[in-house]
C-alpha cells in the first residue's frame, strides 16, 4: 500500500497529493481538470452533505433541482455575470456524434444547435427565470430553495479538490420581499457555514466582506469565511452573496407587494463545495497522512483483530463483534479489518494513512484480561484500557479529538496573524512567516491592486468583528483607513 | 391553487401532467426536454434516495463520483455502446463564450477543444477505464461502486420525468473476478428493485430479462422490473445489466487470478431513476391528485387547525403542536399547515392534491372532545377518533395505506394480464384492454419486429417465474415457442 508521503518540510504541494492519493480519497481522470472522487473521499463528503442539509432545513430552506444546461443568452442578461463567467464555460454546440468516414468520429454538423448551451457554472440565471415565473405576489415569497448539484467553471490550473473543473456543492437561491429580509438570509447562512466549518470540520473561521474586486460576479455584497492553512496560505471556504436585485431585474421578477404594487425581488445565493475537503486536509493532516475530525470521519473507530491460531482467531473477532455491538449502540461508526492475509502492521498503516481518528488493536491476551489498546490518530498516543465502560470512553476520546483539532487550528491561526503597520513588516511576514496579516487599508481598489501585483497577497475579507475598532493609515498610499483588514496570500 | 385536473377517462396523459403541476412537483425550463424538480419532487427523490441507499450498502456497495464529460473516443469503443448512445449526446465542442460584435455572444472558436467531450450518457466507459487502473490483481476484486448523479440523453419527445433530457439516477458499476459473481450481483440488485418497488413504492413488478433486441448497449444480458400503469400500459421500472467482459476488453481490464494468470474483470452496471416518479404517479393517483405511499411521503400526515377567534387559535394550536409531538415520537412525518390566510377547505383541498397520505383535522370542539378528524387520502374516508393512542392509530393506519395501494395496484396488474394463444386475440386484447399479454414467442428478433411494426407492443420480458413451464407455439410465425413472453404497449 502506503507509498511514502513526501514530507510538508520538503514539498507542501507534493505532501497535499500524497495524503490524497494514499488515503484514497481522489484520483485524476482522464478528462483533464476533471477529478473523481473515490468512496472515501466520497463517504466524507456525504457526512459533510448531511451536517449541511439538516442545517439548512433547520433554517427553513426545502431541495430542489435545476437543469444542468443554460442558454448562452441567459449569462448576458447579467453584465457582471457573463464578465465573469463567459470565459470559463464548457459549450454544447451539438447535440449528436456521427461516424466520418475520414475523421472517425465527430459532432454531427446536423445536429448543431440553435441555441449553444453551457454547462452550468452556477445556477442564478436559470433560477431566476423560473423564479419570475413562480412569483406573482408577496405570498410567494420567501422562496428558500438549496440545491446539490455539480457544476463546470474551465479552470486552466486545477488541483484535486481545491480547483477542478468539475466540482460538487450546494447552491442556495432565495428570493424575498425586502432589502433586509435578503441581507438577513445572507448572514443566517454565513452563520450555518461558520457553525459548520468550526463544530464540524474543526477549522477555526473569520468571517467578513469581499472588497469589490473579489466579489461574486453580480453580487452587491459578497459575504465569506475565511480558513488558515498549515502552509500560512488562506482559503476561502465559503461564499454567501446578497444580490440586491440584480438578477430580478436581469429576469423581470417582479412581485405585488401587500399595497398593490410591483417590486423587484431581493435575492441571495450562497455556496460550499467539494473545496472543503481540500481545506480539511490541509488544515489538520500530517506527515503520516489524513487526519479526520471524528464528526465527519466515514469511520471513528478502527478495529483491528490480532491471533494467530484458528482458535484465537474465534475468540478475538467474537470479543471484536462484542465491541462493534456495543460502540454502535453509542452511536459511534466502528469498523472491525478482519480480513484474511493482511498483517495486523499492515491494517494500522492503513487506519493511519487513511485518518482514522481512533485505531483499537484487540488480541488474544486483550480478550483475557478485559482490555483493549487505544491508539489516538492526532496524538499518536497508545494506551492499555479496560473493556469495561469501552463506549463511553470512547465517545469521550472522539470529543476530546474533535476539539483539540479545532484548539490546535486555532493556536495555529492565532501564532500565524500578524498586525503590521509598514508596508515593509507586511512583505517581510508575507515571506518569512505567511498567515494573515491584518493591515490598514484605504479602501481604494487601486491600492489593493497595487498590493496585489507586487505581493501577490490578496485581500482575503474586512472582518465583520474588529473593523473600525481603529482608523489609521494605509501605509501603502498614506491616505487615511477605516480600519485594518485581512491579508494573505491564498489558493 | 388547484386548477382543475382533466379526469384520466378524458385523457390520461394531459391527467398525468396536471398531477404533476397541481401536485408542484416538477415544472417545464426554458431548455427543450429538461425540466425543473420542485421541492416537493425533489422531496419525494430523497426519501426514494435515501431508502435504495441503505439497500446498496447494505448488500456491501459504496458511493464514489465519476466526471461529467467523456472523451467522445471513449464512446467508440465498445461497438455496440456507441451505436446505443452517439445520437442522443449533448457533445461539447468549446470552452469559452465570447462577446462578437456582429452575431453576439458566440462559442470562441480560439477555445475548440482538441477532442469533443460528451455529456455522460451513463457511465461505462470512463469507469471501466479508471478501473483498468485500479484493478492489477485478484486482491482487488470485487469493486462494489455505485453513483448518484445527472446524465443527459438527447431525447427528442420528452414527458416530465418519464423520459427528459436530463435526469438524475443512480448508477452501479462493479468489477468481478468470476462470471458467477457478476451474475449472482445483477440478480441482487434486481432483487433490491424488486423490494424497492414493491416495499416502497407499492408498486407490484414482473422480473425478467430482456429480449436481445432490447438489451442495454454493449451488455451481454439486460434484466429488468417492469410495472404495469392504470392506463393498461407498462414501463421499465429498473435495468440490472451483466455485461461479461465486454468492456473490460474495450478498456484492457485484466487482473491476475490466484494462479498468476490474467483474465479478463467480469462486470456489471444498474440503474434507477427519476423515472421512478412518474411510475409512482401513474400507478397510484386518481382524479383529484396525487397519491402517495406514506413509506416514501414527505409529508404522512397533514393536519388542519380550524379556529375562528385568537382564543380558539391559541387552543387548538397549542393541541396541534401536542399531537405533533406525539406523531413525531412515534416516527410519523407530520406537517401543520397554520398558516393564516388561506381557509380550512383551501388547506384540505392542497394536502389531497399533494397525495399526503393522512389529513386530521382540529377544531376547537375536538379539543374539548378529546377528539380529531381523520382523512384517508387512499378511500377518501372520513372519521373521528379519539386523541388518546392517535400515534399507534396512525402508525395503523399509514401501514394500512401502505398496504392497500400495493394490494390494488397487483389487483389492477391481475385483472390486466390475459394469456392469449392467437395473432387474433393479441391485437384484440391490446386494443381494447391493454395491459401485460402473455403469448407464446419462437424467440426470434424477426417475429418480435414484425409484431411491434404491426401492433407498437414490445416484449417486456421473459419472465424469471414461469417461463419454459410449458412450451407451445408462436402463433405469428407458426414455429415452436419454450414459453411464453410477456408483451406490452409501454412508456
Amino acid at each position: 500500500m502506503a507509498e511514502a508521503i513526501t514530507p510538508r518540510s520538503t514539498d507542501y504541494s507534493q505532501w497535499y497529493l500524497d495524503v490524497i492519493k494514499s488515503a484514497k480519497l481522489a484520483d485524476y481522470s482522464p478528462v483533464r481538470g476533471c477529478m473523481i472522487i473515490r468512496p472515501n473521499g466520497y463517504a466524507l463528503w456525504e457526512n459533510m452533505k448531511e451536517a449541511l442539509d439538516v442545517m439548512f432545513k433547520e433554517t427553513g430552506h426545502e431541495n430542489a433541482y435545476f437543469p444542468i444546461f443554460i442558454p448562452q443568452s441567459f449569462l448576458a442578461r447579467e453584465a457582471d455575470h457573463v464578465e465573469g463567467f463567459a470565459k470559463e464555460c464548457a459549450v454544447v454546440t451539438h447535440s449528436r456524434l456521427k461516424l466520418d468516414d475520414e475523421k472517425g468520429l465527430i459532432a454531427d454538423p446536423d445536429s448543431k444547435l440553435e441555441e449553444n448551451l453551457v454547462v452550468r457554472p452556477t445556477s442564478e440565471t436559470i433560477i431566476w427565470d423560473t423564479y419570475s415565473r413562480w412569483i406573482q405576489s408577496w405570498r410567494d415569497l420567501p422562496i428558500l430553495i438549496n440545491q446539490w448539484a455539480n457544476v463546470v467553471r474551465w479552470e486552466m490550473r486545477t488541483r484535486l479538490f481545491l480547483r477542478t473543473m468539475e466540482f460538487l456543492w450546494q447552491e442556495g437561491h432565495t428570493a424575498h420581499a425586502t432589502e433586509q429580509e435578503a441581507i438577513d438570509e445572507t448572514l443566517t447562512i454565513l452563520d450555518v457555514y461558520t457553525k459548520f466549518a468550526e463544530e464540524y470540520m474543526a477549522v477555526p473561521v473569520l468571517k467578513g466582506v469581499k472588497t469589490a474586486s473579489e466579489r461574486f460576479a453580480g453580487a452587491v455584497e459578497t459575504y465569506c469565511i475565511e480558513a488558515l492553512m498549515q502552509d500560512g496560505k488562506a482559503l476561502q471556504a465559503g461564499t454567501s452573496h446578497f444580490l440586491g436585485q440584480n438578477f430580478a431585474k436581469a429576469f423581470n421578477c417582479q412581485f405585488q407587494n401587500a399595497n398593490n404594487e410591483l417590486e423587484y425581488v431581493w435575492a441571495t445565493s450562497w455556496g460550499v463545495s467539494t473545496r472543503l475537503i481540500g481545506a480539511l486536509i490541509m488544515v489538520h493532516s500530517d506527515d503520516a497522512g489524513l487526519i479526520l475530525p471524528p464528526r465527519l470521519a466515514p469511520t471513528q473507530v478502527g478495529l483491528v483483530p490480532i491471533y494467530r491460531t484458528d482458535e484465537e482467531k474465534e475468540t478475538v473477532l467474537s470479543a471484536a463483534k462484542e465491541i462493534q455491538q456495543e460502540l454502535r449502540a453509542a452511536g459511534i461508526r466502528i469498523h472491525i479489518d478482519a480480513r484474511d492475509g493482511f498483517r495486523p502492521g499492515w491494517k494500522f498503516a492503513e487506519y493511519e494513512v487513511q485518518g482514522v481518528p481512533v485505531r483499537l488493536a484487540l488480541g488474544p491476551r486483550d480478550v483475557q484480561n478485559g482490555t483493549v489498546e487505544i491508539a489516538r490518530r492526532d496524538s499518536g498516543e497508545k494506551s492499555s484500557a479496560p473493556r469495561e465502560g469501552l463506549a463511553a470512553r470512547m465517545t469521550d476520546i472522539l470529543e476530546q479529538v474533535q476539539q483539540g483539532l479545532f484548539d490546535k487550528a486555532l493556536a495555529h491561526r492565532e501564532a500565524n496573524t500578524t498586525s503590521v503597520d509598514t508596508y515593509d513588516d507586511f512583505k517581510a511576514v508575507l515571506d518569512d512567516k505567511g498567515g494573515f496579516v491584518l493591515m490598514h487599508w484605504d479602501g481604494t481598489t487601486e491600492t489593493e491592486a497595487k498590493i496585489k501585483e507586487e505581493t501577490k497577497a490578496t485581500i482575503r475579507c474586512i472582518p465583520l468583528e474588529g473593523y473600525g475598532d481603529e482608523t489609521g493609515t494605509d501605509p501603502v498610499s498614506g491616505e487615511p483607513s477605516k480600519g485594518r483588514v485581512v491579508f494573505a496570500r491564498a489558493y
